[in-house]
This record gives C-alpha cells, structure tokens and sequence, in this order.
C-alpha cells in the first residue's frame, strides 16, 4: 500500500511582492487591478480581492528593487503545522519562527532550493469589510470597477534547478505535481504543484538568466473568461504594459491575460473555468519539448520576454 | 487544540438514477445535455462528462420508477477508505461491501438516515475516450455539441429529517458542513456539505411530502455561466422542460438552469465561477427564512415546483 | 411597385427623463449604471454611454413628477429632416421648431397619438472626452465601472391605443414595424419599431392604467450577456431594486435586466447578441395571447409590476 | 447642402467560394461550422447561417481552384435596384442581368476595379426550416453544435489598388467608408465600407502579391465573444488550422479568430458587441503605419500569413 496523500496544506495565502515605485504599483493595484487595501505598516500596504477571506493575499512592500520576498501557505490545522515544521526541517530548509504580521499569526520560515523564501502558518486574521457584502457567503462586496478578481490564484518562480524544487516541494508541503514540461535533456523545464484541488497554486520554470530567487508572476482569479476580455480593454484604457494574452494555456488550459504592473513585475489574471483536480491519484501529464512548439492552446506563439523578463531584472 | 479536518473522501464519483423511459433519458443525457456513453451492462448505461476522469459519474439505470438508487464517493487512497469504514459501521449504519460495477472496485455500501443508498470506494475505472482530446491533460475530446459539461458537481437529496443528516455526513464521510437554512423553528431546512474544496458535493433539502429517500437533482458544472445561456435555448428549441433559470443561487452564488429530463428526474447545469473554499476552519452561512424570502440572489423567486418535485413522485 | 422603404431618420438621438430625486437619479446614472457626464444646464443633465458618439443620449431633468419629457431622433440629412418635417405636417401632429439645446441644433417637434412629445433634428453636437480613448474609433474611453454601456439603445412608452400608434410612426418617422402583441381581440397589445438595422429603436405597449404620456422605459446595450450578470451583482451590492432578470425576452430575443433608478423610472441593460434586421422587407412577426402566456424565451413569467409600473405613476 | 446618404443597398446577401476540395469543405462548413444545407445544384451547395433569412449566404462551388467567384448584395426595394445598375452602367463596370440561381431572382452583375465579380439583385428566396424555429422570429431553430454563427457578417478581398476600390465602391453601391490604412506614401492599405449600420460589409487589403481578383477571408458573426472561445476549441479538437486569435481589432474592434477551411480559404468568426454606425455623416477613421505597428487591440502582432495568404495562391 502506498504514502497517502498529504493534505497538511490548506491553501497559498499570500504573496510578498517588492516594488521601487510604491505609489504607482498602489495605485495600479487597487484603481485598476481591482484590489481592496486592508492596511499599511511600515513599508508595507495590505491587499486582498474581495472574495478573498484572509486579511491580506498580497503584501506591497516598498523596496530598492522588485521580484517576491515571500509567499506564505495556511496549514488546514495546528498539528498539520506542526507535522510541516517537522518534515521541513528534516530537509534542512528551515529558518525559523517569525511571529506573523499584520495578516496572521506565527510563522514558520523556510527556503526552497533556490532561495526564495516562504512561511507556513495556521492562525490567521479575517478581512473585515467596512461596509459587509450583500451576500453573506461572500467576504467582502463586489468592487465597482471593472476588474475585479475574485480571489488570489497561483504564483510562478523562477528557478535555476527545477528539478530539485520537484524533489523538494511534496516532502515541504506535501505538493502533488499536475503538470511538467521535460525537456530533450530529461530535466524539468517547468513543475506546476498543487495542495488542494486547484489545479496548481505554484508553478516553477527555468530561470534563462541562471539567477537565484527570482520572481515571474502572480495570479488572481476571475469568475468568467469574458471578465478577461473585459480587462484587456480596461489595460489599454489605463495604459498598462499588456505582455500577452487573452489567450488559453495548453498546460493547464487556464484562460490567461499577463500585464506589467509599474514596477516592472508580471501579474496575471486567469479563469480555469470549472477545472479542478479530483483524483487523488492523479498522474503528472509531461509535455515535451515539440508539444511547447506548438505554442499555447489555439496556437499563439510565447512571447520572448516571457521567457526572459523576471524581477528583479538581472543585470546584463 | 481542536480536531482535525478529514481528508478521507477525495469527491463525489457518480450518482445512479432510475428511469422509466430509459430510450427518452438516454437520448436527453447524450444528444441534448452532451454526456458521452463509456459503456452498458444490464439495464444500465455508464455516462460521463469529457472531463470527468473515471469511466463514469451517471449511472443511467432502467427501471419501473424515477429516483436515485445509490451515490458513490471516491476515497484519497486505501487507507482513507478503511478509516471511513470503521466510522461508518461505528455509526451502525452500513451495509456492507459489494463487488462494484463496470465503473469501479470493492465499494462499501451504507444508508444515509433518510434511507439513500452511499458507497464509498478507490480503485476506479479510467475514461478511455476512443480518440484522445487535442490537449493531454483533459479527459477526453471536448464534445462538438452545444451543451457540453465539463465534469460531474453535486447532487442534491431530499430528507425528512436535515438536522439528523446535517450529524451524519461529517461523522460518516468527513463531510464539512458549508450553508445550512434554518427554519423559525430551529431546524434545518436545507444544509450543504463538501469532502474538499468546491463549495459543496451533495446538498439536503427538506422533504415536504415526508417520503423517505427521494431525489432532487444532480447537476453538473460547465465552463462559463455564458454556456447556460446557451443550453437554455437548446433545451427550449429540443423541447426539454425548462423549470427554472438561468439565474445566480444567493445560497453558494451558483449560477444555475433546472431542466427535467423525459422520466421527470431533475438535472441542473451550474457555473460557481473561481469560488472555492479554501479555507479549513470555515464556519458555515446560516440564512434564515426571512433571507431566504427575498427570492435568489437577483430577485428571482424560487418556482413552486422546486419545492414539491422530487422523484420518484409521491402519490398524492 | 410597392412604396420604397423610408430611411429619413438615422437613429434614436435621445431621451429626456425627468426626475423627482435628481441628485440620487444622477449619482444613479454615473457611479452605478456608467454613463459620464456632458454638461449641465438649467434644470439638466447632459449623460451619454462611452460609445455614444453625441453630446448626449439621457437628459436628466430634475422636475416635481418622473417620465419622459421628450425623445428625439436624428434625421439622416436636412433634406430628409424636410420631408418629415413635411409628413409631420400633413398628419397634423406638429408642434413646431425650437432652437435645440445644449446637444443639438433646431429641431422640429411634434407628438405622437397618446400625447408624448417627439423631436427630429439633423445638427447635432459631438461627444469631446477630457482625455481621448485608446481605441481611435470609439466615442470615449472605456469608464473604469463595472457596468459600462456601449450606447443608448431604445425606449419604450405607454400607450392607450397601441393601434393608432402603429398607423402614425411609419408615417412620421418612417418607421418600420418588426414584432407585434395581437389581443385576442384583435387589437394591438404591443408594438415594436425601428428606423434603422436594430430591430427596434422604441416599443409601445398598452396602458392598462389608460393614462396619457407615460413612460415604461429606457435601454442601454452593453456588449455581452456577461455583462448583464455582472451588472445583477452590482445593482444587488449598491441596493438598487431589480425588478426583473437577467433573462431572455421572446420577442425580439433580447437579453434583458430592469431595475428602477431611485425615482422611479424603468431603465433597462440589454445585449442583442449579433441579431439586426436587415431585410428591407421584415414582415411583422406577431404574437397572440397564448404565446404571451409562456412567459419569456426560458419560461420566466412576466413579474406583476412590469404591466403596472408606468412613469408618472398614476394616482390610485 | 451636401449630397445625401445613399441607401439603396440593403446587406451583403452571399458569397460564392470556390473549393477544389468540395467534400472536405462541405463536411467543414457543416459540422464544424454549423452552417445548414439549403440545397444543391450542378457543383454547388447552398448553405446559410442559423438567423440568415434568405435561402443561403454561402454558396460552395467544386472547382479546380480556390477564392471567391463572385459575392451579391441585396437591394432595399426594386427601385433601389434599377438607380444602383444606372450608376453601375455610368461607371462602365457592368457586366449585364443573370437570371439568378436557386437562392435569389435576376441580378445585376458587375465588376470591382480589381476584377472581383458582384451582384445586385432584390427578389430572394427565404430560407425555410425543416422544422420551425422555437422561437418565431428567427429563421431557423438554433443547431444543437458548438459552433453556430447567427448570420453572415462581411467579406475582405484583396485589391492592388485601394484607393480605385475606395472610389468606386461608394458610387456603384452606396457604400459609406468606416475606416481606413493610410500608407505613409499616402495611398490606402485598406478599407472597410458599409452599406448599412454595421460598421462593414466588406474590407479591402492590399494584395501584396499584386495578383487581381483575390479573396481573403468570410465572416459570419456569433452572438457572444465567449462562443469565439468556445469554437476555438473546437476548431482544435478537430485538426482545423488556427491561423490568429481569438483577439480583438483595433479597427473596427471587432473580436474575432481566423481560420482555414480545408481547401486553403480564410474563413472567420466574429463578433462586435453592440458596436454600430448610427451616424450619418460618419467620418472615416484613419489608421497610419505606426499605429498599425501596434498590433491588434491588445497587442497582438499581426501573424505573416495575414499579409501573405489569400485565395487562390499565387505562384510563387
């Protein structure tokens, strides 16, 4: 009989994303993105989509540079937690115990193999809507604008080594990989991983440049696919940097829209229709190097920054 | 520290529904509502969605009445399925084990206490389209026909007694109590419940005929609410009854169209957008009637029938 | 040789609304349902949609009473502006000209059989953005809301005699009947006409009050029937009353929502799909009562209050 | 006073397509594309969209090439008729009458200045269902595929010289310029005309080739952007070459997503929201070069073979 699966993980439950233009980045994150600020401290201002339940789901914090200082998952209890903490440091990956933020409680610090760095909590601190939404099912109200996602989806890295995250991440997290790109070499040119039963809340491709630690995108969920077109135009209208899209991916066959937020870092809108994954048991499907010729779904070819740009930019 | 959430059940597998005009629901399930036929032993016929990835989720069985016969649940892995075993005959109510069907193995079979039948099993049965889709990560070939749902939701079953299921499910299949309505008297007049993240897998709803192990419907989801607008004028230029619909659930914001299909038994199609509940701790909605007066989330008041159809009809 | 079509008039110009809450009907008009403001004068205000290509398509006027103070229509040239005006004349419907407003020039104004009041002018005013749309080829700039209509589309009016109606606009304006409501006693229940390819520009439909002049309600098109459900949320999130939809009318098959701005007054979002009439011989498609009774196109009985509420209300 | 609008022609009525892979581009048409068979005769087979009221608007003819044999417009009235070939014949582009084919009465046939041939005629035939349209004012019942464009929309040729064409066209039909290329040697690199409210008929490119009478493409509209995603899908599931899209123009921001019949001709779905030309006097939109280097709406670049592949091939 094998390992079962492991479901210590409840969910990713934020992104810490650095900007060197913080008024501008704000001002494209809650104007146009669609976002509900929550709070400030220190360099920091407090982000989530209205759907989202935490208090936060992206962390804008003010730096010299950009790309992510950390993302953060929720364990789905104490002693999940506890079992993580224990595995992570049985690999040698921990750092330490911080004790949380203004979104949540003690966390418990790690690297990945490539240095990027997150945080497992389980004590969290709910959004609180100043007005409550017309649904009660619903953590805050609609937003009147445009766009406006509904929840946090996924975040891309950037990593020299991805075969050694595929190794890392299911023993850190007890993440199931959905889908991979194997390239002709037998290493992996992309993992996607997952938690839950979306179909992937991580993805990881090779970082070109051969840096550590960087950062490719971050990904919030809207409800329908025309929501995306809805949003193409909004981008133009605001004259927000579009780098591709709307289009659908063949991996995964989300229906994607990549933008440029002002600081120079690659933010995504998605609708994965009803998509998810439900076997327990499912099998990584690997796509080769001639299946990616092919471009995405319906044949757009992939855009060359968007296997070159990452934040922070390297220098060249 | 309080218990943990149980993982044990991965999803709903399928639903068995009787039909007393096997010919009319078997041509209603492949030619209008798009299902595809995986195969046919007895007087049942095994459907699915093009992506459900087991051989089947409707199992189409002729008989001398409507209704449903049994519901099948999927467990995460072997071991999962032995825990829920001993819940499940802890609680006294199971059956025992039979030897499955053409769709699945060894699958232990239990009442709910309304009297449904349940099996929960692993080993499972893969869809095995005759060509394979154009994109590998799908289950089979998109449908060329006008409605054509992805996967398999939930289903929905009608009891005398809520509250008593509502203390069931948890116990029994690790359910997580997501919505309930309760009644001015204390009681509950419908309660959902979910094994992972969809927002729920099988809803309850009060039986006001008081008969015992009736059906309500089994829905299953589709890509964008834009394609219910869609199958509703199919099902209107094919002559489906059309119950109510399309509009959006105030209860778990599903966007919804009710149909019956030629025996009477009713199908839904849904579409919940990017909603889930990802979060492990989450306390379930309560609506009392007074909300539950002010009709569904636009407006629209709920049909008359929609609270006395169920099947098989009650003889009145 | 039967007479030639008439293509006199371009196109619905626009409507004047008259209002008893005038600064919530604006707050209504701009912040909720999207249009922007062109400027005010007097007791008015100028609004178009973002594709509207005049100065304006709704005048709000504030006033002790709600309805319809007038709507007007552009002519195609001034040579065609003359013979309406002629034909008017003829029919002895004329009020004469006056010198137009902010939005246009003269314009020659007459009533129809039930009393409203009608305009015709040729000069008119073009809408001038602050700053100008991405898209050269658009009016404005797309409003960062989540309902933004595309342009104005009709309006539908009260009348006691549906049936002197229909005789007097394909005189007047040339107007071209497309759908009719036949009563079992063979009088008109409803009539609806167009100038141009959309396949109605003003509806009529009978009085049941037998009051004189009233308005039931003005339409704007949004671009896809996505766009009506998200406008549901929204309406539902800033408490503005839905009356009835989202659904999908029999006639004319128009996707549908009605809700009341704060005063009173009917306003409607509609999406047409790709459907125009575009034969320059149409034939009326007519309706009788038994068709009427099935409700709209997906079954949805018409709500009470739709063949009640007509502006100014009548006193009861 | 300026000379008036010309509204003698009504719509685009069809076009004939040339195929020398009759059977393949018959069983495309049909069962990817979800036309309806109206009839057959010699090697051509009659085929019309869903909501196209005549008895076809595609004619498919075998033949030992590819392209475009002619397209016929239809007239508003007889008298419409006989002014549109007294101004033909003044042009000295006429060709002389035909008695028509299966799908319309006698017709005027002429020529473009780039050797294209057209038609103008008024009698037609009306499409009749095998079995009436659930709803009454729609020519035939919705087909139950996935793909199923509600009429035909325009059609684009390729001309050597533009600007003949952009003489021409207005004085033969009627046809008012909407948008147009303006080279940087100030010559037209295209040009879209209408003869109605839509905002074209018909596009002109330049044919780079510099060959006479080529064809580029032929588009029928769907009632939703979404039904464009939906059939990319489907064009994928079933082998069709996926040239570009789905996108949206920046001219005459239609959505759209080009595609190969098996025979080599372009062939497009499209839709335009509720986007119309309802000005009279509208002035021409002038795209020059470097807002063509823009891309489409969104950014997309225009793919090579949108310059270089028309019907029939040029020898290279």
């Amino acid at each position: 009989m094998s390992a079962e699966p492991i479901y210590d993980i409840a969910h990713l439950g934020h992104v810490e994303m650095l900007t060197n233009k913080p008024e501008a980045s704000l001002a494209f994150f809650t104007n146009v993105f669609g976002l509900i600020e929550s709070g400030r401290e220190g360099d920091s201002v407090y982000l989530r989509a209205f759907d989202d339940y935490e208090f936060h789901t992206l962390k804008l914090t003010a730096a010299n540079t950009t790309g992510i200082r950390h993302a953060g998952y929720r364990a789905a209890s104490p002693q999940a937690l506890e079992r993580r903490v224990k595995a992570i440091e049985a690999l040698g990956a921990g750092i330490g115990w911080s004790d949380g933020d203004m979104g949540h409680g003690p966390a418990y610090r790690f690297h990945d193999p490539d240095g990027h760095e997150f945080e497992i909590y389980y004590q969290t601190r709910r959004a609180k809507p100043v007005t409550p939404p017309s649904l009660k099912n619903q953590a805050s109200p609609t937003p009147n604008r445009a766009i406006a996602p509904r929840r946090l989806d996924h975040f891309n890295l950037l990593a020299a080594d991805v075969d050694a995250i595929r190794n890392f991440l299911p023993k850190a997290l007890g993440s199931r990989v959905t889908e991979v790109i194997q390239l002709a070499d037998g290493t992996l040119g992309g993992c996607w991983f997952t938690t839950n039963n979306k179909s992937y809340d991580v993805a990881y491709t090779r970082d070109h440049a051969k840096a550590r630690g960087r950062f490719h995108h971050v990904t919030y969920a809207v409800d329908q696919r025309e929501h995306i077109l809805q949003a193409a135009d909004i981008f133009l209208e605001n004259g927000v940097h579009i780098e591709t899209g709307p289009h659908k991916h063949a991996i995964q066959q989300t229906f994607f829209l990549y933008v440029w937020e002002p600081a120079g870092n690659r933010v995504e809108l998605a609708n994965a229709g009803s998509r998810l994954i439900l076997a327990p048991d499912w099998q990584p499907v690997i796509w080769n190097e001639d299946e990616r010729k092919k471009g995405q779904a319906w044949g757009l070819k992939t855009i060359e920054t968007f296997h070159t740009h990452g934040t922070p930019p390297v220098a060249g």
